[in-house]
Formats: structure tokens, C-alpha cells, sequence
């Protein structure tokens, strides 16, 4: 607005204010910018695209600014600062504020951090997953049995949730998987099945498609499954953390909301992975399978190999060519990502078949016969569109400076290499991965093929290449 | 700038991105917001008045817009979240990453929360005193002795530092007194100051008031003493908190940095007050005192009484007038606020003139001579100004209900009440107090005066009114 509009002078609105703008029965929280020039008149405003989509509004609309009410909430997290544990109705005021888009970013990162590291006990984080339910919808299934599946993630690549859902729908099981977006990773399973078909998918999308194949591979953000989750993570991964007991409330909301009954959880270990050490691992473990039992979740956790990345591709698009590649049977085929997807599709079918045939033969058997990769092409039409993913139009080589075996690899700066290059905003972006543990590789073999968008993009990831020699451990 | 500007989409630039600005040798982050009109032209970007200001650029001029470097002193942050203690190194480059502006505001609340509560140990305070020292100015004075003063707060009113100051110049010491504006309060000194003086004085200025009248009553931010804990505290201000380990740092290094030698700590206990047990006020007094030593600071605490409001006024002009009431010996001028003044003055005389006459004493008669108000005088002239305080153009009076004995005052609400009647952004906004603790007070009789510089304030504080009905409790 104008800094000398009569309505910011009348209500003592200036630069940097915090209000509520209303219109059409519908209300934002905004910060206020002031202009000095003849751009807007007097009793005139002018918003983001986003306050229009979110106001319901045309230009010339009539809408109105007011005094942003404090948010009483806040008093709680600032008291969870300074020792005072949380009661379940106020972390259902905080999750129905942030909800309510009453929460400035500085504020959820306040929340964020003190909830960080161990502060919240078990039954902090059970009340706060029911509190995150409570502010979302709820999928309800005419099924005994839905499954879902959960990777804590820290591990580049290991794209396997798209191969377990295909397996498992091809099975005949209910599957209605949604996934998130990036947090903190160059790529979510979101972002990953985009690249091949839509996954902006609403609630009555979702039904038709699971009702027809038995499963989806849907963005759980559209359907506001755990709205309150989706802010919440928009500033984790500003700050480029993800908090134990936030996670657990995180993972354990959507999957309860999307009406699932049985859950394997795939928890990496490495010391460059999230999770860094077993005794984490068997903590946040126990923590996912105590707070489960109590909102009526059965949750098999299984504790795997983090120590390097799973399949080539790092980057939506380049990890979604490793799924097709696994899915079509292909001979260069990633076995790292076949295997660990058969496992989990094992593992999951052992969960609601304990009489029948060993689950991991059955996934295997569904993968090699073509009905997973039938499924999943199923899958994809009924969401939309099946598109082949492609290459960026930018590539960088690293070649190795000397022979020998690889001995240690940093899944985080191999990451953070693959998000400089551009991913996962720009899905063709990204690091393509050739150098496994223990591979012995010759002075001058590429490494690392490092994909951008962009020669910015491409530029900035290499000068990233030069702080961090260690990467890749070659001896 | 548009988001098909050809910059835009080779660089990979986005809406929100993080980017470098630079132009003339300076160099500014920002967030890129962009437009979809005409309004910029291709090659084009409109920036706001105080990136116009700190660029030193006109219109017209040229700038250049980079990718923003990863933050590396971040990790520190999330370090210290999960746990890990922070090194002096590490201290020193978040400091020097802050003054930069390199953090964003999530960024910079993931820093305060992670130090609030008794999360620094005395060893991480004094790593943070002498990080917050080493990237600002520091003044240098050519005498043995230097005075100056802190009160932590929490307290509305408690304007005792213009009169100390008046004192102890008068009795011909120095005393280089530089203030914050509010943090989370309805009033800082330089915020009340501003209203009679100028305060935004640079060093040059601050050094000829002291030389010509031995004191100076100065806001600091504006010569950058501390300018990491001026970040720090705008963020602070956004989420009311103040933490320990933080406020020590902040006090400490402000005062090493003005050049102090002697400082006396004012620590106002009570329910409602920012310290409110004797326990936590001993142990804050053993880390002013600690982390002082360290540095080369003599420092004495008070412990004062916290339960009830210092003076009338609650506000910036109306706490002015206070100032101007006891300094002028008028007979209407609250006695506490005069009371405690002369004892601060007098605590910081027998600091230095330990085998002089009583200090209070010594104080007291000062104040009483006219000294002490010719000597204010004289140092708001030689900053530049003399005016008197005004009333706001609006006010509500809130008449108690019943007939009784005040037994308590809520000070948060009180100080909530005046923020939300406009206070320190509005200067004449605010309330004045006439229910101290013990009063009689007749059903009908005024308890507390509401002054607004806008209707919509006004009615906004009111508003809050309803909503605490144990603000003042009368039996």
C-alpha cells in the first residue's frame, strides 16, 4: 500500500506490519510493504498472485486489511524454550494457527528448533501427531487391510517407494501412497514421479485412481492430508534440519490420514545418512512403533545399509530413469534399487501374508514377470499423463584424479552437490553416480556426472566441487 | 524483478530466492520477489528505499545480482540444536555471518532459540561477549574511570537511566550512556529519549557531548557498538523473548564496547517481571559478574522490586514526562521512580568513591539542587534538541469496578496493553498507572489511562482489555 494511504495512517499500519486481509469470506495473514510513488492510489493495494489464488479475487476486488489479532499460541512454544513440556490441547492450538497461516516464518522456526534434537518426550510426540491429524483431512477405505510405506530418507538416490508400490498393487493390495517433496534432499518421491506423471492430485482424483489399480503415487501436500506438516517442513527446509520428534509426528499423521492400517518404516544408517548410528536408529525405531500403537497403526520398521547412495541418479528426473530402468527389467538397471525395493515389497507382503509363500520371492516374481511395470504404467495413466523423463541440457564429468578402490563416500555434500546443480526446482538437474563402495575404478573414469538447467546452476555446483575434496574416498 | 527477465531464467532465479546484490563496492542479500508485468523492464530490478540507501545507488544506477554462497557457520546452529557446544572460532563467524546479513530471518530465529532458556554455559557466554566485541566499533576514552548502567527489564516505566545519568555527569564523571531501543518492551530508553533529544548520534557526536558534559544519553544501534546483537534483537523483539545467555552477551559487549569500566546491573524480581524468582536473579548476577571479569569489567548487581510498575507513564512520552517531573523536583513526580534513581546513582558512586560521603546521599542532594536537571538539559542540547513530551490525541479511561486494596499487577499484560495501544512505534502512545500495589482505591476511580495516536489502536488495546480481567487485582 501506499505509505501515506489514509487506512495505513488511521490504523497505524507501516512497513513491515503484520495484518489479516479479508475478502470474499476467505483471509491471509500478510506483511505489508509500503510504496512511495504513484503506483497504487490512495485505498489501493496490490498483492502476490498467491494472496489472489488463496482470496479467491480479480483485480478491482474490494478487500479489507485489518489489525492482526496476537496469536496466544506462541506463548506456548515459548514456554516449550524454556522447559515447559507441552500439553496436548496447546499443540493442538499451535498446529490449528499454523494451519491458519497465523504462524511467521521467524515464529515456526522458533517452534521448529525447540523441538528439535530430543526435546519432545514420547508422549509429546504421540500428542502432536493426533494434533496434526486433527487439523487435516482423512482418507477412510473400505479395505481390512491399506499399507504404506516410509523412508527416513538422508540417503541420495534410493527411489524405491514408486517399484514398492507397483509390486504391492500388482498383488492386489490397497496402497494409497502419497509422498512429500523435497525437505531437505535434492529430490522427494514427489518431485521424482512429476518428471513422469501428475502428481497434483485431489481427494476424489486419489479415490478414482486407487479404486481402478489399487494404489497411487500422488504429492500429499495437494489433499492437505497434514497441512499443518506441509508449513512446518517449507522452514525445516530453509534451515536444512528435521527434527526426531517432529519427524515421527510428521510421518506418522500422514500415514494415519491417509487411512493406512499396516506400515513399514526404511530407516538408512550411516554416517552421512540421517540417521547415523543404530542406537538412533533403534530409538526412532521404538518411537515410531510405541506412537503408532496408539493411534492403531501396526509399524514394522527396518533398519538398512546408509553408507552410500542408492541407484545412479540423484534429482527428480534422473532418479525417475533408474525406476523405469528397474521396472522395465533393463540389464544396466541399478541392483542396488531392485533389491531394496523387493525387500520392502517383501516385507511388507510377509506383514499380511505371515501363512503365505516368503514375501521377497513374491515381489520378485511380480517384478521379473512385467506386472509391476504394468501396474505402474496403470498407475501413471490413471493419474494423468506417462512422459519419459530426459537429460538436462548442461553436464559437468568428474574424473577420478587417481586409481584404486573407493573406500568412503559424503552422501550429504554428494546432496548438496546434486541441489546446487539445480534440483530438485530444476527436475533435470542433478548428480549421476558411478563410484560404489568398494568399486575399483582408473585414474581419469568419471565418477560423477553432474547435470544443470542452467550454466549458473552448473557453474555454482563445480566451484562447490573444489571445497570439498573429500567427497569421494579413493585409496 | 520479472520472472522471464533473461538473468532471471539463465541464473535459475526464482520467486523467494536468496540473492546477493551488489553495486559501488557494497553488497546486500536479498530476496528476490518478482513481477509479471511491465512494470520492470527486461535487465531490471526495483529494490526498497534501504537498499537503495545501503548500496549508496540512485536510479538509474547499475547493480549486479549473484547466487547467495551457501552459509557455512549454519551447520554450527544445527549443531548446537542437536546437542553440540559451540567453539569461540565458531561464535565468531556466526557473529561476522549476522553483521553481514547473511542470515535470513528463519535462520537468525533457529539461533535464538537454540541459546534460550540456560542452553550457554558460562564458558559459550563469554565466547559470545567477545564475538559480539570483535565485529563492531569499539570507543576509547582517556580516562581511569568510565560509569555506566543496565536494567534488565521486564519492568513498564522504570526510566531511572536519564536521571542517573544527570546525576553522576553532574557530579563529574563520565558516563558515555548508550541504549536500546524497546526489545520486547513498550519503551527502551532511546525510545523515551528520543521523544525530549536526538539520539541517533555518531561516534563524533556521542564523543563531543561526553567531552563538553561528562555524560551523553545515546541510542546504540546507531553506532554500531554491538551490530550483531542489534540483528539479533530485532528478531528477538518478533518472538517477545530474551534469553539468558544472549542477554548477557548483549549487556556485556555493549558496555566493554562503550568503553566502560564500572557498570552497575539493575535486576528488577518479581511474578510478572522479566526475572522472577531471587534464585534466577543470583544466578544471573554470577554470570554478569563472571563473564565481566573476563573481559575486564567491574560490575555490580541490585536486585530491585519487580511486582509493580516504576512511575506513571508506560510509553515513550509518557515516561519522558516522569523523567522530566523528578528532574525538575516537581511535587506530582512519582516518588519510586526518584527513589530508585538516586540509589542506582548513589550504589554507582560508592563503587568508585568508596572512602567519599554516602552515595545516596550525595545523589540525592545532586538531584534536589537543580543540578541534575541543568546538567539534562544541557546534554540533550548538545545532542541537539530540547522539546517537551505530548500527549496523545486519543485516550480511555478504565475506572475500577469495585471498591478496594490493589493486591496485584499482571506487569506482561500491563506492557502487552501499551504495545497494542501503539507504543514505542506511536511515541506519545501508551498508559499511565495510578494503581500501584496496597492502594485504596474507591469503585469509579481511574486505575489506568489508555492514550492512542489512531482510533484503531485505541480500540484495539481496549479490545485486549476484556480479555485480562486479573491485569489489576483489587480485594
Amino acid at each position: 500500500m501506499r505509505s501515506d494511504c489514509h487506512v495505513c495512517t488511521s490504523e497505524g499500519f507501516k512497513a513491515l506490519t503484520r495484518v489479516e486481509v479479508k475478502a470474499n469470506g476467505n483471509s491471509i495473514i500478510a506483511t505489508l510493504n509500503v510504496v512511495e510513488s504513484e503506483l497504487l492510489d490512495h485505498n489501493e493495494a496490490g498483492l502476490s498472485n498467491e494472496a489472489f489464488k488463496r482470496l479467491e479475487i480479480n483485480n478491482g476486488d474490494v478487500i479489507s486489511i485489518h489489525h492482526l489479532k496476537p496469536v496466544e499460541s506462541i506463548a506456548f512454544v515459548r514456554g516449550k524454550m524454556f522447559g515447559k513440556p507441552f500439553t496436548e490441547a496447546q499443540l493442538l492450538s499451535i498446529m490449528q494457527d499454523i494451519v491458519a497461516g497465523r504462524y511467521s516464518n521467524i515464529e515456526l522456526a522458533a517452534f521448529i528448533t525447540t523441538c528439535a534434537d530430543s526435546s519432545l518426550s514420547l508422549d509429546e510426540i504421540i500428542m502432536l501427531t493426533k494434533a496434526m491429524i486433527n487439523v487435516g483431512q482423512k482418507l477412510v477405505w473400505d479395505k481390512d487391510i491399506v499399507l504404506d510405506k516410509h523412508c527416513i530418507g538422508g540417503l541420495p538416490g534410493n527411489r524405491t517407494t514408486p517399484i514398492v508400490v507397483s509390486i504391492i498393487a500388482a498383488a492386489g493390495y490397497t496402497i494409497p501412497k502419497t509422498s512429500s517433496r523435497a525437505i531437505t534432499s535434492p529430490a522427494g518421491t514427489a518431485d521424482t514421479m512429476e518428471v513422469i506423471t501428475d502428481v497434483n492430485l485431489d481427494l476424489a482424483q486419489i479415490r478414482k485412481t486407487v479404486t481402478k489399480e489399487n494404489g497411487c503415487l500422488a504429492w500429499g501436500g495437494a489433499i492437505k492430508l497434514s497441512p499443518a506438516d506441509d508449513v512446518i517442513i517449507s522452514v525445516e527446509k530453509a534451515l536444512d534440519i528435521d527434527s526426531e520428534g517432529q519427524m515421527v509426528a510428521s510421518v506418522l499423521s500422514k500415514k494415519a490420514a491417509a487411512g493406512a492400517t499396516h506400515v513399514i518404516i526404511d530407516i538408512p544408517v550411516g554416517e552421512t545418512a540421517k540417521v547415523r548410528t543404530k542406537d538412533d536408529a533403534e530409538r526412532l525405531s521404538n518411537h515410531f512403533r510405541l506412537a503408532g500403537q496408539t493411534i492403531g497403526l501396526q509399524i514394522k520398521t527396518i533398519i538398512t545399509d546408509g553408507t552410500q547412495p542408492i541407484g545412479k541418479g540423484i534429482g527428480p528426473s534422473l532418479e525417475a530413469m533408474d525406476i523405469l530402468d528397474v521396472l522395465r527389467n533393463n540389464p544396466h538397471a541399478p541392483h542396488d534399487l531392485r533389491d531394496k525395493s523387493v525387500a520392502i515389497a517383501g516385507a511388507l507382503l510377509d506383514m499380511i501374508e505371515p501363512n503365505g509363500m516368503n514375501g521377497t520371492k513374491k515381489a520378485s516374481a511380480i517384478l521379473i514377470s512385467g506386472q509391476a511395470y504394468k501396474k505402474f504404467e496403470a498407475i501413471c495413466k490413471a493419474q494423468g499423463a506417462f512422459k519419459e523423463p530426459r537429460y538436462a541440457p548442461y553436464f559437468y564429468e568428474v574424473l577420478s584424479p587417481v586409481g584404486g578402490i573407493v573406500t568412503n563416500i559424503n552422501n550429504r555434500q554428494l546432496a548438496k552437490l546434486a541441489k546446487l546443480a539445480g534440483a530438485p526446482i530444476s527436475p533435470t538437474a542433478g548428480v549421476q553416480f558411478f563410484a560404489s563402495l568398494n568399486k575399483t575404478v582408473k585414474q581419469g573414469e568419471v565418477l560423477l556426472k553432474i547435470w544443470a538447467e542452467t550454466t549458473g546452476e552448473l557453474e555454482y555446483a563445480k566451484e562447490y566441487l573444489n571445497t570439498v575434496p573429500q567427497m569421494i574416498t579413493i585409496e
